[in-house]
């Protein structure tokens, strides 16, 4: 289990003076214990300060202070799914452990607490016997989560691996043909991934024909496949609570010359974007890397979008991969890269991989060939 | 179209000296204006204070200021959606919104922003030239949505009859059958809703078998249905962006004098709490009704959760039927009632519907019978 490991590494990340952190987003809570209901709270007590090494038997001491609290409905759940931390059965969550947490500096995750849910945390911080005082705090959890383990990768790999065969099933099934709509089409794909293991879709399907297309972020509609259109499909399985992403392109019946040469060139922008994501690139030179092969050949314009993002317990996470992006590459890093163009009233291309940084360069995840594909 | 009265609605909650208000929960966005994507954010300006009657020419002249904003993948979408409305297409909507306002009091939804937001909008509203001062404000739209218009009503009567249609198929197929798991009958049913319309299930289907139809949200596992079960399916489906539910328990072979007994109680604790339904009641005493049916017959503690819940744009939303609850019903509220017993290792009943309350009562929108059922 990596929970008491991942709980460790976030307190070595903790300001010296914070002596707790409140941890209050559900994804990190899931990340730090592995719990997976829809209410709850972490309290994440630091290192004593004399031993700041936080390896040995300090860090055993303070993660056996770190307590987890939930509400009645998930007792068994939580016993099962977080059998190593004290857990709490109340309501409300972060104010139950407010109540519990040590004297001095308690911080909480800003993005998470509501100015609403700070109110009522201030409230029980001055109500209370001890001195408590809270700081918000900025991305801890999230900037670990951006670092994968192997068991992450591995979940990731299983994620993709359900995408990629719903996708070639579906086909191989001729499920990609004219007459069907984008509403058939991508309500199949889900299917086919939720039958193959996923719990989910990782995000809402994207299965965009013709014109439609051209429209980067396209809900499918009643609109029916017709020879000559490109059919664009962006979609991921959700596997474990691990979301892949991916996007293919496809063109029906002949293909026109037009599109032939567009598919190419994304083609080509997704190699260079792929070649660039090696450690110790910045998510803008990545970026920059793919976005000069489309700009060289006058579509600059035509890619409206960034080049990837993290992927993992969100379906967008850290690090970036976009213009003014700073995040810079570390090994174990997963994300995505998906140029495109995008030629309103035409049609759109984009191609998409999820992947890992290793010291070599990017590995990618998504087995789905990239070749120009015609379907009947 | 709604919006617009809604947003005069609105203006008439707004106290005296508050100038606009922000708004940036998106389902909050989607009621007031009917767009729904996944980055937005409002400013309803308030009328002027020299008319508060908040109807007629001001209220007008005060809509006409009101300001929306959205990033650029939904330029298309939102013109399509919020025609009526300025649109403003820049990143991050709630300072680009804030930027524009005018001078005064700045309502913002304290419960959708959060602190590090809140400390953006902070700066913003200090850099500006104007003299803005932000209020934190409660559940002003949410009151709003607790009561239905004749559309959401409509609305919530085809997402209701989708999830009565596909049950009722999926009984037909005899897809509730020994040797299935749950997870396959969870599947089918979800697959059917798609199929008849839904955009998506209204939550996270719970198809509960045996002993684990004692646990009050179960999510479905690879356990397989036997004679002799209670099967209890609880679902909904999401249509046009509202949420049905509705539970309903079977028995699979020959049903036990205990399940016979343990299942008329529930039926009838359920008539009971739909009887209380009526304007003026109060969540807690409508939860009293049925649940004093439940405790008179001894199995007070085995029902374990409150009676119900509004239905709408959220599948949990407000008024509240529970213990302490003091919400009053008001015409036009939709809400669930879902009273239950659950007797760990063995099994449990929870029998549910979506309603209406209208003057004479409560008006069932879920159309499945609720007779004791056995299916082969």
């Amino acid at each position: 289990m990596p929970y008491a490991r991942r709980r460790e590494a976030l307190r070595a990340l903790l300001p010296a003076d914070v002596d707790a952190l409140l941890v209050t987003d559900l994804i990190n809570i899931r990340y730090l214990t592995g719990f997976t209901g829809s209410n709850a709270a972490l309290l994440v007590v630091a290192s004593d300060s004399e031993d700041d090494t936080a390896e040995g038997p300090a860090a055993d001491e303070a993660d056996e202070r770190t307590q987890f609290c939930t509400d009645g409905r998930y007792t068994t759940q939580s016993a099962q799914e977080v059998p190593d931390l004290p857990r709490l059965i109340e309501r409300p969550c972060d104010v139950a452990l407010l109540r519990r947490a040590p004297e001095g500096l308690i911080g909480f995750e800003a993005r998470s607490v509501s100015v609403a849910d700070h109110m009522t945390l201030l409230t029980a911080a001055h109500d209370g016997p001890l001195d408590i005082e809270l700081v918000p705090m900025l991305d801890l959890v999230e900037g670990l989560r951006a670092i994968k383990d192997p068991g992450e990768i591995d979940a990731l790999q299983r994620a993709c691996a359900v995408a990629d065969r719903a996708l070639e099933d579906l086909i191989e099934a001729g499920g990609i043909r004219p007459g069907r709509t984008e509403r058939q089409v991508g309500l199949d794909l889900d299917q086919r991934m939720r039958e193959l293991g996923a719990s989910d879709p990782s995000f809402e399907t994207i299965a965009a024909a013709g014109a439609n297309s051209a429209i980067p972020h396209h809900r499918p509609t009643d609109a029916v496949l017709a020879a000559g259109d490109f059919v664009k499909l962006d979609f991921g399985a959700t596997v474990d609570g691990y979301h892949s992403d991916m996007t293919r392109t496809f063109v029906l019946g002949s293909p026109a010359d037009w599109q032939r040469e567009v598919y190419l060139l994304v083609e080509l922008a997704q190699a260079a974007g792929r070649a660039a994501c090696v450690p110790g690139a910045t998510g803008d030179q990545i970026d920059a890397a793919a976005r000069d092969v489309i700009g060289d050949a006058g579509y600059g314009p035509q890619f409206s979008h960034g080049l990837g993002h993290g992927v993992g317990l969100q379906i967008h996470e850290a690090p970036s991969l976009a213009r003014e992006s700073p995040s810079t590459m570390v090994p174990d890093m997963c994300v995505t890269v998906e140029p495109g163009v995008y030629l309103p009233g035409r049609g759109g291309v984009r191609i998409e991989d999820s992947g890992v940084i290793r010291a070599d360069g990017y590995h990618v995840l998504t087995q789905t060939s990239k070749e120009f594909r015609v379907l009947a």
